[in-house]
């Protein structure tokens, strides 16, 4: 793995891996790095959480954290994107995490450099470390994703998190089904659109997608009330859910309006323990990074590696 | 002491604590802290010295520092207050340091985290760690507040910095008295209002606040010039001072207009050193925060409470 | 050298020992410090490069990073930029690097402060930084300066790099040609404009300019090809270069407007060279300034001296 962009290019194995490594990181910690090295976030989106759970993983992996603000950087003078992060590993960035709001724009990026790069979030296009930290999060509750009914409800089209999950899940063996208004939905996605009040009753997991007005064209005005009432996760539908089922959410949650406020916080939602995971996971990934980063990097993972066999 | 949100509720007994664990980092300097731990300093109004001031105590006590800016956040994709601090809570943050335009807002969001939590500065509300520093100032010239005459000058209406130190100096036993011009009188705070050229003459302290012109509803006109001469602190006023009397100021100072721009740097001037025992009684309350943070903490400070019993 | 804010004052014995140094560090890296320092990094114009090569250049020392944000600062209530470098010192600062948009404002400050400044860019004044990692890149090319025919090249009176490269290639013994559209000759730099098609040919090193088109009092506009074919460095420009000639560029380069876009990383560029130079040569300037910094910071470098002598 020399750059982590996608997960529709992932195979099952390569995912088992990356949750089995994160798993070992839960149980064992991780040893010191043996030399400096730096990691250069860039984030030409806003971003609390993802930013955050990546600086996070960062420090604890030991790096030292360069925080590229695009507000205040010479991209205001002009300075392309491929230009910034040149600079960057020019500078001595050994590792690039980048949220841009242009699909593909992450994986263009990724070819062209010769360090690893991380997609935290790629226009409507991809969000892989978000999927992964989802895929923790359901392999912990469930042991297996074989079979597992999972439904992905709300602003699928404009949702990178939609169609991350519907890829690797598939990849995986669970079975997948969207739920969303009808133009929302998405025509690339080749999975079964089911009514929200049938599915929910026969689902393990529920995911919600965050409503992205921020990327819809046309000024959406929603009636927050009866969007919720719906197509959203209502005190009544969440009664239906089977007794193990969980809730899901990438967050930032609109509450009220892709669900309940009491219901965020109730006993099935796993929304906070998906955020915990995040680091963790995104720790993992870093880390198969460096190791597979040639042999500049493999020596100073030798701890890891002799820890994580 | 599991949150450090308001001088009103401490006791004596409670504030001489956090001035000896001032004072002993100050002579003693810390231990290394025995495990990796992250406080989270979330400011959703503009600073420099409170924002920095915790930056370097929390970095000298060797914490991970997490850098939250409201700007380039979720805030802007209308995430609440509770929601972004219930994520840094859940990604790893050991501490949040808070300031918020809203009274009472952090005091809220400390009753709702089970991390501790500093306020950093809520709206016209309190401003306890100012409070802090200021004490400490005092202390380090008169050695007791028994009896002390403070003199707090200014726009006492829109001041936190007024009314923390006003409770904390009552309950200190220092006598706090008032000078201001009469619409920025504040009713509920129940001190005696001075004429500035008799009270000069008599204090120990005078305690000249900043024009919080950013928290005037009405857009204040201020003839600069009148206004010093009426209400400010002048170098003919300075003159009049006790011999031993200093001057203090939150700053930023808007030179000119609250003090004589010569006296910012004057002889009994404190200013700049306020500055300095910013860093060590932040480092005292974050200290004392973390040892008292239930079992999960204690151990990581073994080493300072052996240094400071 | 208690301040590194301007190459005019600079003589050919002290930039050959910063030279000296930065090879040293890239030859042999650093010894970690004794205690703990911080650098803080006051920025008020927009930065990518030279902020985070600083950054990176600070933690590669082992020290700690200040990153001072002009948006969010009390800049924002009015504070003068003295007083927040004031409150900077007094809060633990043990340098300050500073970027302002007012020619000579960095030589002032530095004045007026106990701890050393450096110079990361003063409105259309000097950028030594910058200057010292251009000389390093020279140097590593010919391995003198005596004689060496430098061309610079484009929006001149608008140039930092433009003026602190010709000072101090003077001093070093270079001969320093410029070629610019007349209404960007500098009348105050005494050295001769040449015609840019027959400088080219006998130029060892050619360094473009960036267009400050931010410094620009009436709005340029600039017609992008006929620029580059009049005044850039076209393809038919570079095939007319001496063998062993080199192109440099401050960056963020305006690719296809001073420079064809195919030249940027075409083999003579030392483009991104420069930028790891820049590292490097920040190192040497932090590193040098800790030393002299009286008795105060000697110590903590012994073991500095100890590699380098």
């Amino acid at each position: 793995m020399n750059n982590f962009v996608s997960m529709k290019e992932m195979s099952a194995i390569q995912i088992h891996q990356l949750l089995k490594t994160a798993s070992d990181i839960e149980r064992n910690g991780v040893s010191p790095l043996s030399e400096q090295l730096f990691a250069a976030n860039l984030f030409f989106e806003p971003s609390t959480r993802t930013k955050m759970s990546f600086v996070v993983a960062e420090k604890k992996l030991g790096l030292e954290v360069l925080d590229f603000d695009a507000g205040s950087s010479s991209l205001q003078k002009g300075e392309s994107v491929y230009d910034t992060a040149k600079t960057l590993e020019s500078i001595g960035a050994n590792l690039l995490v980048v949220r841009h709001p242009v699909a593909n724009q992450v994986q263009q990026l990724a070819k062209q450099l010769t360090i690893p790069v991380i997609n935290a979030g790629d226009g409507a296009g991809e969000h892989p470390t978000q999927c992964l930290l989802d895929l923790y999060t359901m392999y912990q509750e469930f042991q297996s994703f074989q079979g597992l009914n999972v439904l992905i409800v709300g602003d699928v089209v404009h949702s990178r998190v939609a169609r991350s999950n519907a890829y690797a899940l598939k990849t995986l063996g669970a079975n997948v089904y969207f739920s969303s208004k009808p133009q929302w939905q998405d025509a690339e996605l080749d999975f079964p659109y089911l009514d929200l009040d049938e599915a929910i009753e026969m689902c393990d997991v529920v995911m919600l997608l965050r409503i992205q007005l921020e990327r819809h064209e046309e000024n959406t005005v929603l009636d927050q009330d009866s969007y919720l009432a719906k197509y959203g996760l209502t005190i009544e539908r969440e009664r239906k859910m089977k007794d193990h089922a969980i809730i899901l959410h990438p967050a930032p949650v609109n509450r009220g309006i892709e669900i309940a406020d009491q219901l965020v916080e109730c006993e099935r939602s796993r929304i906070f323990t998906q955020m915990k995971n995040g680091v963790t996971t995104r720790m993992a990934v870093i880390q198969q990074l460096l190791q597979s980063g040639g042999t500049t990097h493999v020596n100073h993972f030798n701890q890891f590696e002799a820890n994580f066999r």
